[in-house]
């Protein structure tokens, strides 16, 4: 824990402190900003000592407290974690800059020149559960992104977090940026999370991470504008036309590379008159990776012929993020009830269709709303690093400002510059 | 008025109804809604009898309400402010399609083609006060972009506003697009707002147009995303080496051009240095325009000497957007005190520098964080006909999504297609 000892302030306070440290990293340079960066993993490696025994206080407290296993791993920093970390912080340093970008700009008939220019929002909120790694990752990407960034990261990393974000502030401070620039408010407790939400004016934007009803509450109960990164009830249509091989192997690498991450999918869709074709390759090879399925009427008797594990699929089903080992499965009549369903139960993250008929495929693309649309390809491929932004910012759900995964560029605004030479409007 | 007779229906069965036609929309050729833009126009001009005689009650109503008889003015509809409603419609067909639009896109190590479009929000909501323009407006615009749109136009145009939405929806019907994409809920009252406002996952953004108050309340109450295009108490500065000539020009053609707007100034910020200099002929010009002065004490003899009409400024002008022929003047003390005042007060709408060094210049540009940043030019030219948007969505005071004038595409979210052979997830 960090030795120096503050006096105490209010979260109005350290607000305000933040909009006033964001005004400096607004006009940082490049440079200054990735020296920061660069400080920030050295620190995390230097500091792994101090930051471990925080971490252990926590996980102490998770166990009396009864957090579930998934929980207290999620918690967990390792040596090797830590080095995780400030690798993940030296990849921001590699990114490129976006604040300055410009997006647009023309010379008016009257010879102004306009220019649309990127420029970090000022103050980022970020309200998650259970995550020190957030704490880092976060920091990193509003400071290369020109912003400030106020974390309320929750109880249960309340040590880890104030060691790590005592880092931060002390690699800041060591690189000439204000240290206000990377704040906690962890120790206003819940007061302060419904504080943060309602600080609009002082918080430009807020990005909540974890749980769906984490999310739902932000979403619901802030005045600040929110980045929504939601849940993946994520969908694959298997077409009548679809190639068994494709088929198999991307259903297979959807369900089954990372079973708990958004992009994974969580349920297959079977047009009825390639059920007979495709679903026991399918149901095999899901049943051979240790899937449950999940399966409606129509594709229970498949699930029994492919000696899967399988249930009844309820109600239920068609809406849940399962997060595991679990697909749900039906068969549709054709495509219009595909996408009817989709319409239905899905949270607008990704879908995918396997398909080799040209039409089935455009309309698919053009009918379906959701924030990635694919034709023939894995649902995991919905991903910052995958589309090659380098960044994991996370993958926004709602249709504001950013839809789909996120880099850097969707951490900053826009102005406009205007240079005249006297000009007035007639 | 409308002489059909519809059964009545609850306003989540309309929003309902909406969020179906958005589908339709969405997926609606330009060449449809362009047909359905030219047969608003005709149906405006067609209906005119019946349009003004709706206007006459609404504003017999209002005048037996008291309202204030600059509300009355924007209530009432003429022939001829019909006729312009209609050439604005037409105007908005002759605008890009933003819908389908590539973004960007780039093809992946592993073959996979990724490319980002425009798509339509889906159902926009507007809530206005007394402007059965903005009826007509939105709708537009709302239909050109792919969007369905709800309308709560207020009580006091509630009669017009009826008519107004017949003739779209007939419009509609007539080229074969939903009738139920353009709706009114002025019949659910102060109720229906305040539903619009929560109807998060029916309706996908709100824009609130009227007062500073209304805007406030949607802003803070809506749990539906917002477009806020806010009041613009806007700033311009007399730097030390500004040139006479563009000082007068400038800050006369921003205030008295239009006053009633908000891109025209509130606030002249003058250095001490210039004072002696700017502020008589700039006073001057003011006052033969006939603007009220409203001078700090450090203006006061200036605008004494130069016989105008002016009042001690009190802390209140600075804060307030007149949106009349009154101006706030303060003499600064130098840069530093302009940008700090500007930093307090601004709605960050728009803010000008008149000066001819560039250190100052490029400062002012880099360090004012406002929506539109100018040197030398007008405020008056932040508009989305001056920036060649052709269309007058608004002008976005808020940093997510847009900022500043924005044209169809700001009426668009994005959506990413992603077109494989087969591809899994390494």
């Amino acid at each position: 824990m960090s030795s120096t000892i503050a006096a105490p302030v209010s979260l109005d306070e350290k607000l305000a402190a933040a909009k006033r440290a964001s005004i400096a990293l607004a006009t940082a340079t490049t440079d200054r900003k990735d020296t920061a960066l660069r400080a920030i993993a050295d620190g995390v490696l230097a500091a792994s000592a101090e930051i471990i025994a925080a971490n252990e206080l926590d996980l102490a407290n998770g166990r009396e407290n009864g957090l579930s296993s998934g929980l207290l791993d999620r918690l967990s920093l390792t040596p090797a974690r830590l080095q995780g970390l400030a690798d993940a912080v030296l990849q921001i340093v590699g990114l490129a800059d976006p604040v300055g970008q410009a997006v647009r700009g023309s010379a008016l008939p009257n010879g102004v020149h306009i220019t649309q220019v990127r420029v970090p929002f000022g103050v980022v909120g970020a309200i998650y559960e259970a995550r020190p790694n957030v704490t880092i990752d976060i920091a990193a990407l509003a400071i290369k992104s020109g912003n400030a960034a106020v974390l309320r990261g929750g109880s249960a990393a309340i040590e880890t977090n104030r060691v790590l974000v005592g880092v931060i502030q002390q690699a800041l401070a060591s690189t000439g940026l204000p240290a206000d620039a990377v704040q906690t408010i962890d120790e206003f407790g819940r007061d302060g999370a419904a504080q943060l939400m309602k600080a609009r004016g002082l918080v430009d934007v807020l990005i909540p991470r974890g749980s769906a009803d984490l999310i739902r509450t932000v979403v619901t109960e802030s005045t600040v504008p929110v980045i929504e990164t939601g849940a993946g009830v994520v969908h694959v249509v298997l077409d009548e036309s679809a190639r068994e091989d494709w088929a198999v192997d991307i259903v297979r690498n959807a369900k089954v590379q990372r079973p708990s991450v958004c992009n994974a999918v969580e349920t297959l869709l079977v047009h009825r008159s390639a059920a007979d074709r495709l679903l026991p390759p399918v149901l095999a090879a899901l049943t051979e990776a240790g899937v449950t399925i999940h399966a409606d009427e129509r594709s229970l008797p498949y699930a029994a012929d492919a000696s899967t594990t399988s249930v009844p699929a309820t109600d239920e089903d068609w809406a849940t993020e399962h997060m595991s080992l679990d697909i749900a499965v039906k068969v549709v009549d054709d495509l219009d009830e595909a996408i009817e369903h989709i319409r239905r139960y899905s949270t607008q993250h990704t879908e995918s269709i396997i398909t080799n008929d040209l039409a089935n495929a455009e309309r698919f693309l053009a009918e379906v709303d959701s924030a990635v649309v694919m034709v023939n390809a894995s649902t995991r491929f919905t991903d910052g690093g995958e589309f090659g932004f380098g960044a994991e910012v996370g993958i926004s759900t709602q249709k504001l400002h950013a839809r789909g995964p996120m880099g850097l560029p969707e951490l900053t605004s826009t102005k406009w510059i205007v240079r005249g030479s006297g000009q007035i409007r007639g």
